[in-house]
């Protein structure tokens, strides 16, 4: 008789997401005319940068000539000329060292991380911030990292799981838990709340790994909306990181890559784990024998338009377009607080993180501003227990998007 | 402290298309006038349809201008507009009624393969043909559901997977087994043997899978190359295979797209896997589960130009470069049963499956070729045990270099 893999039936409710766009289409069937604006999903607007378009437009024709014809990307890790763009760009520009035979191309960030979790043990402690991207919690309660769920649907938590609560108090960036974990996941500039995390604050969890032999998954996702300049873009910045951390990035949110599909993660040669019985194993070559196995590569003609973001004109565009979303972030943060709410993130990130009024929950601020303004945010509930009570929005809609909605949620506010 | 996932250390060598990629450079590094003709590694060669170029041209303007971007596909299970295509042409044009909710549109069908295994249990007892395509082997392995391997590098087993030997005694398709299995890996067209089977032999696995309450893993990437009006080219074609089996697809050996990134894996709403208590459970939700947390969907570039496959034109072009391959595959074929060889495949497959000669060994007859032919294959044994003294041509090569490595071979047969 065939089994399931029982963990899967610890998971609560649908993935955030589905269920929110659930209530959406729920609402919208309903209401036709209602003209929904979402600043909920974390999704792009813009038009992609014309230097990618144009990279695009000739790796297709080269996928037209059998002399220029491209099949599979040799080992799936990605094309050498793009890891060597990305080692040049993102870390030897910031004074990281890091080799391309440490880079691994992929077709998304969630994929990586969702995936990183299989070369480790199920016997690790799994530590995550409250709130979080909940696929890094859901992913480990597959894998059967956790124990069974405990709260209600959209507002549960997992057994094993050691949650950080991240709030006003701790500016949303706790410090090292006090006992010993083994896989930590960290994100800055961090989704959902905004917030960053100045290179003190990294060294005392790159310390806390090398002391508790821990490894840092340090999601990286949001760096280029950094504009802070003593606000560390890569873990690596931190002296000994490459020794405990896995870092994630992402082409989605730099460049509007969502619909594009690429990402990369970085598996330092010097990173380790142990067996049970104490012997180190490198990380690197494990990782590379699951992408390979597992995976045939990035679309040849996505891995062209990844290129493209690091040329000169590339980088002018994709900056024109981060500006745009973050002078929305802006006028967000500022108007709300204008209105009297309670408003965090938003400067070094495209999502603001705001208190719901009158202290009500997430899930029910969702539905009045869905029902009363027709517009769509994220529940805080929804990314773990410390989120209750708080709302995330994002910066990506357009302008005058943005403006419609401001203006009909301080009608309901 | 962080621990690995030992069952990792459990897997033997490189995994098979790396192990002759090192071997292949080494040598090209040493004799660089050697003029290597690679007919190993399964990649296609010819170029894109043109419909495919139009569309992808297309979905690329599409994604330059803010009125017609597409960012992340909806939940990323694939457009309606493919999954219908889908639907219309894979399945009803061949009389099985498919509904687009059981169809996951995904990056490659072997990241399917290698992930579908996570929504079943690690009890499962794992049964592949031998020779297999090693990523069935290898995710079970890195799952942790076999034991230790067994038997020297590329040539090994691992415990508790159940291995079907197939050989030129079976027509290369083996009957279900005596003992109870739960997961089956099965591939017709096969990769590497280019062994079909007909409805019959199917139909003798459904039954097995119902009366054992076991789920088959349909790989039907190479679909496309049937010519003979009696196979399937689905299990689905076969009564009552919904209740039991999961098929996958792919547009890369159907449409070149090794190099663009495009498949999907069929979960019939009907398929069921059971708790340890006995309880059934839907399998079509768990995948929906695990493709929506662990992935963000496939290029809309990638989609449009797969939808393009099912255009007038689109299927025309692509039947013209089938043709062109399998006119490669007869020619293989018969040239090399000309020499003297024992050939199998390459009628309803790309694949030439042949019997070394002498008895020499795979891998020896693998550095014998490389060495005095300058002809990569791929080793028989590589697939498994079945596989010693086997080896595998493919039909993906420009007719000229075919042409070329079949005098090369006959210079050193």
């Amino acid at each position: 008789m065939v089994t399931v893999n029982e963990n899967y039936l610890k998971l609560q409710a649908g993935y955030l997401f589905p269920e929110i766009g659930r209530r959406k289409r729920e609402f919208a069937a309903k209401n036709p005319d209602a003209g929904i604006i979402s600043l909920g999903i974390g999704d792009v607007t813009q038009p992609l940068a014309p230097a990618v378009i144009e990279a695009m437009h000739r790796a297709v024709d080269e996928m037209a000539d059998k002399k220029t014809f491209h099949g599979y990307d040799d080992g799936g890790v990605g094309y050498e000329f793009l890891r060597q763009a990305i080692k040049e760009n993102d870390y030897t520009a910031r004074g990281v060292d890091i080799e391309t035979d440490e880079i691994f191309v992929s077709d998304g960030a969630k994929t990586d991380i969702a995936n990183m979790q299989e070369i480790f043990g199920l016997d690790n402690i799994v530590a995550v911030t409250d709130p979080v991207y909940p696929v890094y919690v859901d992913t480990n309660v597959m894998a059967g990292r956790t124990g069974a769920s405990a709260g209600t649907a959209g507002r549960s938590t997992y057994g094993k799981i050691i949650y950080m609560p991240c709030s006003a108090e701790n500016d949303f960036v706790p410090g090292p838990p006090s006992q010993d974990v083994d896989l930590i996941y960290l994100c800055f500039p961090n989704n959902p709340t905004g917030a960053v995390a100045i290179a003190g604050e990294l060294k005392k969890w790159v310390e806390y790994a090398k002391k508790h032999k821990a490894v840092i998954f340090f999601d990286a996702a949001y760096e280029a909306y950094i504009s802070d300049a003593d606000i560390p873009h890569s873990i690596y910045e931190i002296e000994g990181a490459k020794d405990v951390a896995v870092e994630f990035r992402s082409f989605s949110k730099t460049a509007g890559f969502t619909g594009v599909r690429c990402a990369f993660a970085v598996v330092p040669r010097r990173l380790k784990a142990y067996t049970r019985d104490g012997k180190a194993v490198e990380l690197n070559p494990l990782w590379r024998r699951r992408h390979c196995t597992n995976f045939n590569g990035v679309s040849y003609i996505s891995q062209r338009g990844a290129e493209a973001v690091y040329s000169a004109g590339g980088k002018r565009q994709i900056r024109g377009t981060i500006d745009f979303y973050m002078n929305n972030a802006k006028l967000i943060r500022e108007t709300l607080s204008s209105f009297g709410y309670t408003v965090y993130g938003g400067v070094n990130a495209p999502y603001i993180w705001l208190k719901t009024p009158d202290g009500i929950g997430s899930w029910e601020f969702f539905d009045l501003l869905l029902t009363n303004a027709h517009v769509v945010g994220t529940p805080g509930a929804g990314f773990g227990p410390a989120g209750e009570g708080y709302f995330r929005l994002t910066a990506f809609g357009g302008t005058d998007d943005v403006k419609e909605a401001l203006q009909r949620i301080k009608a309901v506010s």
